[in-house]
């Protein structure tokens, strides 16, 4: 459950004057032994003081409600992702890629290590063609896919762009049935089992896949699925086209899909409620070997599974086995090429790499963060290239915040001196003095009382971090 | 499942001329009384053809993996939101909110319909203690709550403020107890109990929470929660601080702690891997009663469980229960409120009022989209005071979406023209002259082919929807 820990002993110069650089580098401690073996076997939240066999209880305690090795049929450590970027990620309204980009796009992908590239359909227009067949020859180590209706006109151009693998979708809800191709059971299937031998024929990976799974009639998407597992489909697929799914209902879907199929699981989940993360993660505890992701979750709408939010809970789970897979530090980069490409800004509450997402703020967090980063931290900031803050200039800050900046600042003080400054910091942030940005109010300020300038606050307010 | 079903059948003029904006006044169809059937039982997905009692089988498939009446233990339509955005939100590295920006803030909150407004402890500083003061004194319809460790000395002060509530809190993980606070599960019980009675006795709510309760000890923390149960604490909080938790283990450790105390359970949500909309809505499905929130999921590093995700998912699941509770239409107001005090911009893909969440692209969604959003929406834009649009001016448009234009626009054109148009516009798109923002440039070609001058496609572009 929490895998990342490090000491924080090493004290480092402070970019930001009111930022206190907690250090990336400090002492290994004993924790981190710890959760290294917690890794090592894919358990997290397992690690232990028992392992020497003496102490009388845990000295770390379970979660009793971590992933544990009896779940059998967790991929959590174990899968591939389909970068959609340059097919689903086509689809945001923003995004208009020429040639260039997309080539940028795929390299960038291929050398962060995503397993798989999905690119729009060649049957889409012409330059998409030319686009899939000049990104099927840069030899990237991803595999190239497409992605196309269950067509075999669309088939027949797919086989020819040089592709890896074709991924077929056609949707089976009621809805799509009515309202979009008009088409029956029947004869999705009889269409589905054509395409699917015609691609096989060519040697190359096919993929089938419902769309609208969730509002598909289950006994229906269970039967296609048998019936084209049969026929040696490489992956199936389910599809929350409209983005209506719930975790618990991705990871019963995907258990019982996985009863019935002995093929690969991909899974394809939009986030119209916020909640394309975390149905990721539920549909690889159920048993799922694929996820489709695309950087910042661009798509139709409002997207699907982000890359950087699926790599964050996956590293959540296991740092060692995601780090060993992916070039981590490479995230921010490809965010922000793409945020670049479809003129958005990255999200300031982006997982990983939301311009806050390790910066602590109230004096509670901040003493513990300055004696162990783990206690309110997950992720390694680190592993990401990144680097972790502790704000101090705002009415919330505590002592002991303050304290490490001070030493930091190589000035001595005592603790009572530092408590009569963090009172005179909150006073300065209640009038309006400390706003964000104004990165030298607090070293003045500090420079200040050393001079014997600060007067003696004489309010009551408390310093407690 | 599907609760947002309208008809298409009345045409608009559309604002951007690339774009189809779709009617949102249509025609009800049949699917809308079953939708409400479905919605006024607080049970989704259920609403079939069977009513009647005629069908050979149900015209409208059952997801069988979606909420039933058998899932006793959910609150997914009964439930109340504790808005934290003053408190939780104060946090976020960047805001510095002044006396008149938390008012205006707790006004919008009121007004959209929050159960309870969470602000700062007054213990933080003298500014602090002063504008809860004032806000509780605005005589809001929210109940107004005060966040502050668990500490006599906070306590005292919180009391005398005039919220209607105190919400306490603290660490219980063995992090906490080592890095933080440094007390061990007796001083907590035994803090708790004092400061809990003491609460009370002023005659107002009190709410007992631990602290990154997914890394505490599961039989301390039952034991703690127990305990404060017995002596009539009015809610326990179950806090992911960090973020670790994952659906499955939100819903088991609620579930768990339902069986074991009787008053209300609340739950408050980091973001650190994406998922805490998700771990919201499990915690709801397994019994908890309150959700935490801020707007936009501003707070420590990338934030809380945000609002409108929340309200996303939980409309999803029962829209008029949501409809009736909360007014919808000011949900951007108050984000974009929110959004302007700490200097950030919403996120693009934001749930809701993310600019493209209801912006329909590839041709296969438009297409389905003009024959029926609910097709490809699970969410009503109109409900939230938003307008659905269907863009067209790119390579993966479809002639059916073309078609939808044209006749807003009046033209006259046989399908076989329409089918040309789409496919120039596909040349034009791949040859980069559409490009975003570039509004004219259909209603341009449109008008060029009516004047005979659009010559035609000499390329073999699909032109399928």
């Amino acid at each position: 459950m929490c895998p990342c820990q490090n000491g924080a002993s090493e004290q480092q110069s402070a970019e930001k004057s009111e930022m206190v650089q907690v250090p990336l580098n400090g002492s290994t401690s004993a924790h981190s032994v710890a959760s290294t073996a917690a890794a090592s076997n894919g358990v997290n939240g397992h690690a232990n003081g028992t392992a020497n066999g003496t102490a009388p209880r845990p000295q770390r305690p379970i979660n009793p409600y971590a992933p544990r090795a009896s779940d059998f049929l967790s991929n959590v450590s174990n899968f591939k992702i389909i970068e959609s970027t340059l097919r689903e990620g086509e689809q945001f309204a923003n995004a208009f890629f020429d040639t260039k980009t997309k080539i940028a796009i795929a390299k960038a992908l291929d050398a962060f290590g995503v397993e798989y590239i999905e690119l729009t359909s060649p049957a889409a227009s012409e330059q998409s063609r030319k686009d899939c067949e000049a990104i099927c020859k840069l030899g990237l180590k991803a595999k190239i896919l497409t992605h196309i209706r269950c067509h075999m006109d669309d088939a027949r151009i797919a086989v020819e762009t040089g592709v890896d693998g074709v991924d077929v979708v056609i949707g089976t809800s009621s809805f799509l049935r009515e309202f979009s191709h008009g088409k029956d059971m029947a004869y999705i299937t009889k269409t589905a089992i054509e395409v699917i031998n015609y691609v096989k024929s060519k040697g190359i990976e096919v993929r089938f896949s419902s769309e609208d799974s969730f509002r598909s009639d289950l006994v229906d998407l269970l039967s296609i699925y048998q019936t084209v597992d049969r026929i040696g489909v490489n992956r199936v697929g389910i599809a929350d086209t409209v983005g209506c799914a719930n975790p618990r209902q991705v990871y019963d879907l995907v258990r019982t899909l996985r009863g019935v199929v002995s093929c690969d699981i991909e899974v394809h989940l939009h986030n119209d409620t916020g909640m394309a993360i975390a149905n990721a993660y539920c549909a690889l505890e159920a048993g799922a070997t694929h996820i489709d992701t695309s950087v910042l979750g661009i798509g139709e709408r409002v997207g699907i599974t982000p890359l950087g939010g699926l790599v964050a809970c996956l590293y959540a789970a296991n740092p060692e086995y995601v780090k060993s897979k992916y070039n981590l530090p490479m995230l921010r980069e490809i965010e922000n090429l793409v945020a670049e490409a479809v003129e958005v800004n990255v999200p300031f509450m982006n997982p990983i790499t939301g311009y806050c997402a390790f910066t602590h703020k109230a004096g509670i967090h901040a003493k513990a963060i300055l004696n162990n980063p783990s206690t309110y931290e997950i992720l390694k900031p680190e592993d990401f290239g990144l680097t972790r803050y502790v704000s101090i200039g705002h009415r919330l800050t505590g002592w002991n915040a303050v304290k490490s900046r001070v030493e930091q600042l190589g000035l001595k003080l005592t603790d009572e001196e530092i408590k009569d400054v963090t009172a005179k910091i909150k006073e300065l942030a209640d009038s309006g003095e400390l706003a964000v940005g104004q990165k030298e109010a607090l070293d003045r300020l500090l420079r200040k009382h050393r001079e014997g300038t600060l007067t003696r606050s004489s309010s009551p307010s408390p310093t407690r971090a």
